[in-house]
């Protein structure tokens, strides 16, 4: 009586649901839907359960793509021996952003995490020993975060891999782009110290 | 090639249209979308259509409502003779939810804003006085918001309604709950005090 009428309050409760939606914001954006025209509903609606629906992991590497074997797995012009290894599908896109990475990669799904009961297992390591044996992979790029957990699942993988004929590297970690010393904590300028390489004149 | 895959990006585009959602968090919420249970998806989906289908605006009060005239309209339980008059729709829940009226309500549909084209004409009031001439209307509580709109929008009704026999007052303003002097800036300060009361014992 007088309250929000119960569509709207379902519409709360799932929007609620997602990451980063607060009941408040789940609670204005339904407001907003409802009293937005129908079409516009209606393509939202559409667009996500199209979305999911085609929207598929790639057998081989991990990646969100509409067909499989994905666009990266797939194009021949790019260089196979090298796989860049991230924890989720969205970091290829980070990757692909920057325009600097030529090579394929691997989704490993995770990091290790004892406290969240994430251990080597739940991660897709063993897929990509599997792929080790069949394509022509010479060099393993770790593009792991700089956390606990990041570095935890790095050195993992080093050592697992070390068996292997395969080269293992990590991704640089410093001082972002357009920073000054100022702005950095102390790990991150250790890690550029240590990083440092001679300026070629 | 290598980008978020164009279902992913579609369903973001139509996500940022949301208010207070950026792009950034657009995306993030595709992303998590479409690695979500298809389930998820489709209710989510499910519950948008259907509450954009049975929400209604009162033809009377302009509130949102399952049915016609909505609950608070149809209750002769509650006080015809006093209107709160708000904004939008959702104020009705935000006055419901004080839990301190029990009178009816009228939407106004805006304020009047010349600055974003907005005049008297745009806003619900000649249904307002229609309301006056067939219920039993004896006061308007105007509960607009205390910007330089809401300001504007409440001395303008109330020189339009003062030749009707209707009183109109407007909610008080000053301090909020559980807050100190030190918090409030001097506009609300010379409110609050303009709006003192004796205090009876």
């Amino acid at each position: 009586m007088g309250g929000i009428p119960e569509p709207v309050s379902s519409l709360a409760a799932a929007l609620s649901r997602l990451p980063g939606i607060g009941p408040r914001s789940a609670e204005r954006l339904a407001l907003f839907l409802v009293q937005s025209k129908p079409e516009t509903v209606a393509h939202l609606a559409e667009s996500m359960v199209r979305a999911r629906k085609e929207t598929l992991e790639c057998t081989n590497c991990g990646a969100l793509t509409k067909s499989i074997p994905c666009p990266i797995c797939d194009d021949h012009q790019r260089d196979g021996s090298v796989i860049c290894l991230v924890e989720r599908p969205l970091d290829i896109f980070s990757v692909e952003k920057s325009g600097s990475f030529k090579g394929k990669y691997h989704v490993l799904g995770g990091k290790i995490s004892p406290l969240n009961g994430i251990s080597a297992e739940d991660l897709n390591i063993t897929a990509l020993e599997n792929r080790l044996t069949r394509e022509p992979i010479r060099e393993i790029i770790l593009a792991l975060g700089t956390d606990v957990e990041g570095d935890a699942t790095s050195f993992y993988l080093a050592k697992r891999l070390a068996t292997t004929q395969v080269k293992v590297t990590r991704i640089a970690h410093g001082l972002p782009a357009g920073s000054g010393l100022d702005f950095a904590d102390e790990v991150t300028l250790s890690h550029a110290l240590q990083g440092r390489r001679e300026l070629s004149t």
